[in-house]
């Protein structure tokens, strides 16, 4: 039999035509988002003043097994799609494992990561929808820039509120997002009410996700052209992030592979949740029975620590209420903490797997990440984002247990994008000045506390 | 027919197995090199001190037509190679031309060029001959980057001399370097005797590619298990990068493709002098007669502003003297130009294919660079770097020349890599605060004056 290939490409055509709605398939279907007003299940049209109608209808349906890729968001996936399945034979060499070690390359796109498959979909129902523009809030930046991406391409507007600390930190990622045509507001910002407030409040705050989010929603709502957008959690991102698993499973397919083990990154769950999908499919239906693993930072220690509650979505409690595992909408991450996955809940979807035991998760101090990202750079020659090096540390665990063991597993994880961007943190674990930070239960406690009181 | 898909890949078996070797089909080979001391044509062994055994025979043979791949190469090619063959739909759509746009994209491995294409080559023999180490110099960081991965992948330790003012602006490119485990010098530094003796002149001063250079070549000559490597304007390294031109022509074939016109933009050479190769073959043995335009800086016009004369490779006046078009060593481009592309003279090959006629050459100014860059950036989706740009710009021209005579050519362009780090000049772009420098006859004058003479 042929030796396979490092890298799996699927053809433009190969491309799945549609995505996968993996609530179809849950017997216990997620429980719905509150108004945080009256706590009753939020409706349809309820959402209509965020989102676009068409994304809010994708948000609420728990019951359509496939959704059609609408034509032009297949051209532009084509643009950048499919993404290598890669065989890590140089890892493998190096850890003398037996395990068959997988991974689905995100990061061939020039917002480097997965981040554009769901942006693309949200600029496309706008656009169709009649809207000129959209607005969104980013923290590290890959959700900014493939928004700004997705816009440039489909012609929309694109107004980005971006948390102060990193708009000073970063500032090439703004570059990038306005080299797009995209505006970019550090916030918070006296471009609105809730930002005028918080600097009344403290002229000299480095500004949060929640209150960019906060910024985000305010502006989009006074204007009826406009909507608001956000890159995880939801569960409309589950669903086009599912072209990930989709593509994975077809390409394992024609090698002749399918994973004992999928393993994925989780901050809000974008990639993970995408990764899963279509083999969790196989488990919730009977067919197979694989095992699936999500590792997320310890710093921030959503499922392995959190409590598994209605929340607010974001720190500014404008949102409706989700049930997910949460650290409560307060709690902020260390600030040693490098990269993404700093959210403090997870997708509702994924959440309620967990919770029904259909997943496993471990939490991972950032030195033994980083010690991940920089044996697979160098063996594997890509430079890993910090978010995807928990990923590699899971696969490299399960790897060596194999190795104990004997066994010939096949492994498969997510290695969601390249960390161009996060050099500083590689700067600091190359120094040896990077710090490990475990929150103590009394860190944890007021985030609980603070949880919004629901029955 | 199917429409032809957004990007042609080929199967990691039909990577080309062998480099080409344009000297061989050239019926007037570029002049020999000289030392410098006694104008005599050097002698191979006169190179063994510097580069390693094989690459001193490929860089002095113009005679074999083909060079097999070594496995072990190719095994690397197969990690990050086949690059992307790119239809650029969008930007034919946006500029309304009839002509076809294809560009070979390089960008799509950590290094983020297709510099890795020599580096692994470099690396290679390196370890083949049994030495321990390899030195370089890197002035933006992309050369360097590239042979950090390639020594990690190999298992050869690496110095790098990087110009001090890059080492101070660009810290990241320095951390991807250490976390490919290279060793990282702000040159001029005292660890040599002509860093300390610069140093000794002006302590102050933020280094030249020449002066790292020096540093680079010192440290190698002082240790037999050591050699010296350089990225660009070598006779190998045009061998090595043939494998640009030779996947492009064979995905081209595929697709029932053939280039009217070559473009690519010229530094030293590396990019436009590996894709030309094999289409250039086509040319000098009358089986075809495309046409060829390298695109340069208006700040740095070594082909259309140079003389074609004997030159030193390095500010430093170290190397051998090579007969190339130059503007002299000592000419040092604007500091406002942005990206690469600043080297004083360019590969002898190329040059004694443009002074034989066989290439064009135009000079572009870099706000027209930038502008090329940001269309592609929004309706390609790719952001480009701005040494991309300049061919870029040059495939821009030749569509809308298409587009006044109603004529569909088929253009290829070199994308040679991405702009993730070169962000600072999208900014000033973006902001209005970029601007173009074309020197003048004065200006030119003093680099001309101090040519070595030569006859």
């Amino acid at each position: 039999m042929a030796k396979i290939p490092y890298k799996t490409y699927l053809t433009e055509e190969e491309i799945p035509k549609q995505w996968y709605n993996i609530r179809a398939d849950m017997k216990e279907k997620p429980d719905p988002m509150l108004n945080p007003a009256t706590l009753q299940p939020i409706k349809l049209e309820e959402l209509y003043p965020i989102f676009c109608k068409e994304l809010c209808r994708q948000e609420m349906d728990n019951d359509t097994r496939y959704y059609d890729i609408p034509e032009e968001v297949l051209e532009n996936y084509k643009m950048y799609r499919p993404s290598p399945l890669i065989r890590a034979y140089n890892l493998e060499q190096a850890l003398d494992t037996p395990a068959k070690i997988y991974c689905k390359f995100e990061g061939n796109n020039t917002s480097g990561s997965h981040k554009l498959n769901a942006a693309s979909a949200m600029a496309y129902y706008a656009k169709k929808q009649g809207l000129k523009s959209l607005t969104t809030e980013t923290g590290a930046g890959q959700w900014g820039t493939a928004l700004a991406m997705a816009c440039a391409y489909f012609g929309l507007g694109l107004t980005v509120y971006m948390v102060k600390v990193s708009f000073q930190q970063k500032p090439f990622r703004k570059s990038v997002m306005e080299t797009y045509g995209a505006k970019i507001i550090p916030s918070p910002s006296d471009t609105t009410e809730v930002g005028r407030a918080i600097l009344a409040h403290d002229p000299n705050t480095g500004g949060s996700l929640g209150c960019a989010i906060s910024e985000a929603i305010e502006v989009s709502l006074q204007d009826d052209s406009c909507r608001y957008t956000l890159g995880s959690v939801l569960n409309q991102v589950l669903l086009h992030q599912s072209i990930i698993g989709l593509e994975s499973k077809t390409a394992m397919e024609k090698i002749g592979e399918y994973p004992d083990i999928v393993i994925g990154c989780t901050g809000g769950g974008s990639n993970l949740g995408g990764l899963m999908a279509s083999f969790m499919q196989d488990k919730l239906t009977g067919r197979k029975n694989p095992r699936f693993l999500a590792v997320e930072p310890a710093s921030c220690p959503s499922l392995t620590r959190g409590k598994y509650a209605y929340d607010f979505c974001d720190t500014g409690k404008t949102t409706p209420l989700a049930k997910m595992y949460t650290l409560g909408c307060e709690f902020i991450p260390s600030a040693n903490h490098a990269g993404g996955l700093r959210y403090h809940g997870l997708s509702p979807i994924l959440s309620k797997l967990y919770h029904d035991g259909y997943m496993e998760a471990i939490a991972v101090e950032q030195n033994k990440v980083f010690e991940a990202a920089t044996l697979f750079a160098r063996r594997e020659q890509i430079l890993p984002a910090p978010e995807s090096a928990h990923a590699i540390y899971g696969a490299l665990q399960e790897a060596l247990k194999c190795k104990e063991s004997g066994e010939a597993k096949t492994i498969l994880f997510g290695l969601t994008g390249t960390g161009y961007f996060d050099m500083n943190a590689y700067a600091q674990y190359n120094e040896g000045k990077m710090t490990d930070y475990i929150p103590t239960d009394e860190d944890l406690q007021p985030g609980f506390d603070a949880l919004p009181k629901v029955d």
